[in-house]
């Protein structure tokens, strides 16, 4: 007997995770190879993170069964967060913990979508939120954004595809966004809440703001979607810009009426989200842990600069906004037709591992590449080294 | 606007959490609760587990990213586990580590059935089965069990089911069973993977086997599905032997041409298991934190017959076999009829939290309960006590 795999699950790999995996094969047999493949702080979790729960440990206090919401301890902690950054005085219960962004983006399209519901997403965009999508019987339809657009949808993007398809039951955007970094400002996140309220007869279009990359801004800082509506579902985590990505850690704010129907959907389908990581959050969010991040942005603030200063002097075209986040998405230069080649060669003879595009764009991302700044300062300038070297090399060789 | 809940998000709660919640009011207002409601470990995590993760912080190694399938170390951890207990020659490429057993039940679920999928599963049983299933568009086939057939499934059962619905795509079987404590000898679990080799004109019947209490058991030793076959899924879990509830961390082994897309789904749905608690796990799958475990076994074992004997004295029929895991599960005495009130009025009159039938069997539920044996002797004698004087006070009032 052999077992069949169901379509639903034949899920396509990330592209960077494999590209992980070969770099990390160079870096065994002996080469220097600089990160620039995955969206991961080279820094791991503030100390203060790893210190409240070694303090919890060290008084005996025993790690078991939370509610399928989270301790209230972190719920009350994730609220204060909101009145720091955005002046809201949240309502803790609305605070639903997860085990990280992904298990709550899998609670919201259970909880909100049937099968075969249509939710429009932005291309190019982070991969996993289709592939969950379609794992869930969700039809990702796909939202083409580009310069013109700030990389981000607009109601005159919803309506066309609209037009094509059908009704979105749902949006989902993010702000900042993998890979472009792209935010929504004020003005284009009410557009879209406005857009919503009206759509599909006034019942409404669900929309999900994935905001995991706040406090990682580079202009402005980033709005939250709860300054402007309650009827919002708003995605977080503890990953990016707290560096926890392996603790997996995050949390979800719904609308009231739906806390009740997401702790039952988290017993029965997550139990909780690890009660080690809801302990280390706490250390996380407390004024040391604030104070470890903020020292930590004066180097994304570099490496930005420099890597955004090597795609313009080496000829990338379309570089993504980067208002946030620590990516830099651009479309090779003229010349260069194929970002999978243009990568293997980067990693194989350069040591610079970086992802090509087509993770995050099946369509366009075939000419595009992207490269995550989440290193010191020192790795990414030697990363732009490389990419120099390799660029003016093809250059002289043509 | 208001959001509204898909039917598939429509997800029953736990009552067992409902009573955990209305223990816990009690407790801070002052009751001296025995808490026999939850299928958690009163000691929690080995102290070699807490001291592998303080060591692995305090040398600085950093938790991010793993690999989707786990870390190497853990997944050639397991692996021994099944060389030691059952003198299994297991290929670690063949574990994928999962956040806990609800998350590899998910996969499993997604990865071998299209949406609409027939899958049984023993009544009584662990209600998150039939919830993921119901949330993920799966048919939950119920199959109901009694004193009869050990409260397992067999081939006679399941024919009758398919002679009424249709063939079964899958079968769900647990060995310790929750909450019954029944298991599967090796007689028993090879007559299932005969017939299920032969189900659906040869194309087999899925075979999913959960073995989250092995190493909880009190007459024979748990027989391994992996014993027999290959081609069954294997679910495990360190929650119960190792009392590591909270940390969401499990493992299941598939066969070799699902690891890849299961690698794949797991990126995706889950990114990875939490990389602390898969450090912490390998110091519980240590000798030492084997020692620590197998040192409490005889409270177990103490515990299990002060309940049985309760159980028995005040006349609760159809005792489940109680063969292992930490759980005595009974139908109410005669001329007491309703379990939810009887647990209602066990926890609010004589503070003794204890879970109604209907969590576990919608059908027969309403005049079973479950009692959880996981806490210390002491607490269980003293449970056992106020239960008996609960009983005898009720029949001395009738």
């Amino acid at each position: 007997m052999t077992l069949k795999l169901s379509m639903r699950g034949e899920t396509p790999p990330f592209r960077a995770m494999d590209v992980l995996a070969d770099a990390a094969r160079l870096q065994a047999a002996g080469a220097d190879v600089v990160h620039m493949e995955v969206g991961e702080p080279a820094l791991g979790a503030p100390r203060a993170a790893l210190e409240a729960l070694r303090a919890a440990t060290a008084a005996g206090e025993k790690l078991g069964y939370t509610s399928g919401l989270g301790t209230a301890a972190l719920r009350d902690a994730i609220a204060k967060l909101y009145q720091r950054r955005h002046g809201l005085d949240l309502d803790p219960g609305r605070v639903v913990v997860t085990a990280g962004s992904s298990a709550a983006f899998a609670m919201v399209f259970l909880a909100l979508f049937e099968a075969g519901g249509r939710v429009g997403l932005a291309d190019p965009g982070y991969p996993a939120y289709r592939n969950i999508m379609s794992a869930l019987s969700l039809q990702a339809v796909r939202i083409a954004t580009g310069p013109d657009t700030h990389f981000q949808p607009t109601p005159a993007l919803i309506a066309a595809v609209e037009a094509e398809g059908g009704a979105l039951d749902g949006l989902l955007v993010a702000s900042p966004a993998n890979p472009t970094g792209a935010m929504l400002d004020r003005a284009a996140l009410s557009a879209l809440i406005e857009d919503g309220r009206a759509a599909r007869g006034g019942r409404g279009r669900v929309l999900i703001v994935d905001e995991i990359y706040h406090g990682l801004t580079w202009g402005l800082p980033a709005v939250s979607a709860l300054e402007l509506d309650d009827d919002v579902i708003v995605v977080n985590s503890f990953s990016k810009y707290w560096g926890m990505t392996g603790w997996r850690i995050g949390w979800m704010v719904v609308p009231e009426p739906l806390v009740r129907p997401m702790q039952n959907l988290a017993q029965n389908m997550f139990i909780c989200a690890p009660h080690p990581s809801q302990v280390a959050a706490i250390g996380a969010l407390s004024d040391a842990g604030e104070a470890e991040v903020v020292a930590e942005l004066a180097a994304y603030r570099e490496n930005r600069s420099a890597i955004l200063a090597t795609l313009t002097a080496l000829g990338f075209r379309d570089v993504a906004p980067a208002d946030g986040a620590f990516y830099a998405y651009a479309t090779l230069p003229e010349g260069f037709d194929d970002s999978t080649t243009f990568c293997r060669r980067l990693l194989q003879e350069h040591h610079v591992a970086a992802t090509p595009g087509l993770d995050f764009d099946p369509v366009r991302g075939g000419r595009t590449v992207r490269f995550s700044y989440a290193q010191s300062p020192e790795r990414i300038i030697e990363g732009c080294r490389r990419l120099t070297a390799m660029v003016e090399a093809l250059r002289g060789a043509a």
